[in-house]
């Protein structure tokens, strides 16, 4: 998401179903949508950041379902500000966090309703690059920190231990983790805004949802 | 738990409510609340291990109601056998549980539901125990061994932060974590049987329930 809208992508609807995804390519959306890790069929693009870096993209309209990150959205939408990171723009939605006066509640997508290494690495990092304007408010922050600690200065090899790296290494899709472990590649704050991903203009006023 | 069953307490009955608890009392069981994190008024026993170090509940039977160990055992009832571990019998329970045919779910009791830091840390500790004859099946038993890996050497340092020590700074029981935290303390390995924590005897047929 982070690199689609870096690329350009006017916005993303995160849907919860492959039908609603179809429903909106039907009313013009570039239509992406990713189940058991791979693109799903009759789809045009699936969850590699490589195919939101197309000029093809830019400016376009895009539906969204993946097998977790857009539960995690819905999930999230009572919240007053839903704000998506990644290791890509870690420190533009940190620095963001921390022009806001709230809380932050980092929600890790997971896989399939289960704890994931790769969310949770990138939660311990959220929380080092927060501090120390933040404190860690409970156990979970403490334990995320601690492990993205332990693993920082090799997130690859950490990482290659994990089920879900192992599962996408079958896949053949080793380049998309290695890319979505980089630091700082975009400086794009996405926030969703009446059911829309979008690209957060910062210094303008920000709107709140509540 | 495996304080009282290694000091001779007879079984264990866990129950949900205070009012269960009451009732066991009625029927001559020693009745044993904890409610965020101090003893219940109007029972007999809290949640300090020091409590069941004493003569007078050798060969007795204790029922207990905990704001989350209990629920957890509650939640376990459909497994094959439920082994109740903790640092003071890591070694025993992981031995245990290496003589056995099974697969092993380590169930963190948290607190209210939520993570917390020090079952965690056991949860990782246990993942070392059991290695090379378990291997990890998914990104939880990975991290959590990961942060018992990192904090090892000052268990007790890396949990000060935590919130549930100092929730229980606050209540004076530092000297309860301490004694927690040691290794081996007791040889016991308390199972659940027909609602009730028994000792097991070693080399013994082992019921099962399913």
């Amino acid at each position: 998401m982070a690199t689609a809208i870096a690329h350009g992508v006017e916005n993303i609807t995160p849907v919860a179903t492959l039908e609603e995804c179809k429903l909106l390519k039907e009313s013009g959306h570039i239509a992406a949508a990713e189940r058991e890790g791979q693109k799903a069929e009759g789809f045009d693009l699936g969850n590699s950041p490589f195919s939101y870096m197309d000029e093809s993209v830019r400016g376009k309209q895009i539906a969204v379902t993946t097998t977790n990150g857009t539960l995690a959205i819905t999930k999230s939408k009572g919240a007053v500000q839903v704000v998506i990171g990644s290791f890509l723009n870690i420190t533009s939605v940190a620095n963001y966090l921390k022009s806001q006066p709230y809380d932050v509640l980092v929600l890790c997508a997971g896989w399939k309703g289960k704890f994931n290494l790769e969310d949770t690495l990138f939660a311990g990092a959220l929380v080092a690059w927060l501090q120390p304007e933040f404190e860690k408010a409970c156990d979970a922050p403490i334990a995320a920190f601690n492990l993205f600690k332990s693993a920082e200065n090799n997130l690859m090899g950490f990482l290659s231990d994990s089920s879900h790296v192992k599962r996408l290494r079958k896949l053949n899709i080793q380049k998309d983790i290695e890319f979505c472990l980089r630091l700082d590649e975009y400086e794009v704050v996405p926030v969703l805004h009446e059911g829309k991903i979008k690209k957060m203009v910062l210094g303008k006023a920000v709107k709140i949802i509540d």
